[in-house]
């Protein structure tokens, strides 16, 4: 997906929150902002949100030499998820469609947002995760994936945020264990999920995770490593979540199995649905 | 009020809007949104918000030529309000405090969205209308508004947007009409009123209507025609509509009746209110 117009005030609201978790220093702040509209001036937007939003925070990272900004807010995120797997977990042991279940509780650990200060308000999270469950949902994107899971032996799991990756973890309980690679980011990025937050989930016993070799808010093949790309290629299922996943890899020359709640316009309209559907879906360009 | 860093992303969404509607080539769009990001990477943000939306659309006028963008979405904002306004009269023939509601109605109009394309939402505009009359609302600025007023012989009325324009007219109604000269823009921007809105409101068999020399969305002192400045100067009472004229002039050097729904997070972190506040408000600086 390549980058609207559109997406360019979003990166810049993103900019300034990013600015303010930083640092109070309003003159540093005026300088980062005047930095970042300089570079979206010049940016090429044929390139995806994600890879537009690495150049951004990259350019952050040298003006401030902040490193991790949502450190705090992902070991926050990953705690409370972590809590509610219990009962996550007690739902799925009565669930008629496992798998389905399991698909549907990832979609609501990625629009549950761990990153509030404070405490969360349990009960919107309790009504999150019933609407998720309840959400009306295209199942042939499920069917597909079900039919594809059945002869799979290399399975890959694109990872997106902490805490959500916690949710994650229910619907690759309902995978093959042996034959999937969970995929987490090699550095910091916003609050994308990192190595630590694979281990913090329990990942890592259960699983071969492994990082991506970047540190875009998405999956950005130019930017990945080899050692990525091998298994991305000759996975026979890659299930991708978020919507960065989706806006890097919508184009991907292979078929990717896209995990998502549409969260903005742009994203919905590339996808043909509207804001706020859950989406389960076949996309990328499958070369044979 | 200066330029917070949380306007610039709004700035550009504007920037957006105006720019779809004068052209849907898409390379004309994104050479007028680099062009946009450019200035904005390099603006004075201790200037108001109005004054750097000012900068912003003479530029998308020098690169595009097109003078009067929302022309057609003015006289459909003009035709709608004046099919309303007898209602309103109604209404106000009836009101115990005829001021106050005419003041409520004023805000009304500052609400309810006349740019739409076809046809209102006659009943949202019905509960945006019940919604003002009933809203809660801080006296204190009409009661000193109305003592000035008992003394007043020179009183300026500040306008804002085309539609908007027709409800402003109840409460001019309310004032000696030979005291009260309202003011408009010199020149389009966006949807503001300029003279031949205040002749289809029917202001100009009313009441003295002059231009403030300028076209920003807002009254912008350092851009103002001198023939302006004097009456705004030499006024007893200046009340000013809506956000734009409360951006630019919440520092002028007089004291400002201000009358406008705070519709953002920024200029209600400004009014020390909450965003959807109906605000009648004296500010300003004055100077003895």
């Amino acid at each position: 997906m390549k980058t609207y117009f559109d997406c360019i005030p979003c990166l810049l609201r993103q900019t300034l929150d990013v600015t303010r978790k930083i640092t109070s220093d309003e003159v540093q702040q005026e300088q980062i902002i005047r930095a970042v509209l300089k570079e979206t001036s010049r940016a090429n937007l044929l390139e995806s949100p994600p890879m537009l939003a690495w150049r951004i925070h990259h350019l952050i990272k040298k003006l401030t030499g902040v490193q991790d900004t949502y450190q705090e807010i992902k070991e926050f995120s990953n705690k409370l998820a972590l809590k509610m797997l219990p009962e996550l977990k007690e739902k799925l042991n009565h669930a008629e469609d496992p798998l389905e279940m399991a698909v549907r509780l990832a979609i609501a650990g990625n629009i549950i947002d761990f990153g509030v200060t404070g405490d969360l308000d349990w009960r919107m999270v309790e009504e999150t995760i019933q609407g998720a469950l309840s959400a009306s949902f295209d199942t042939r994107g499920l069917d597909l994936l079900r039919k594809r899971l059945g002869t799979a032996k290399r399975i890959v799991y694109l990872t997106d945020n902490a805490g959500e990756i916690i949710f994650d973890r229910l619907v690759i309980e309902q995978l093959p264990l042996d034959a999937v690679t969970v995929v987490v980011k090699a550095a910091p990025i916003i609050n994308d999920a990192v190595m630590e937050d694979a281990k913090v989930a329990g990942l890592t016993e259960l699983v071969k995770v492994i990082d991506n070799g970047m540190d875009a808010p998405g999956t950005v093949l130019s930017l990945c490593s080899p050692e990525f790309l091998k298994f991305f290629e000759n996975a026979d299922v890659v299930i991708a979540k978020g919507q960065g996943n989706y806006e890097s890899l919508s184009d991907a020359p292979r078929e990717v199995f896209f995990l998502l709640k549409a969260k903005c316009a742009m994203v919905a309209k590339h996808l043909h649905c509207q804001v706020g559907n859950f989406i389960l879906k076949a996309g990328g360009h499958p070369q044979d």
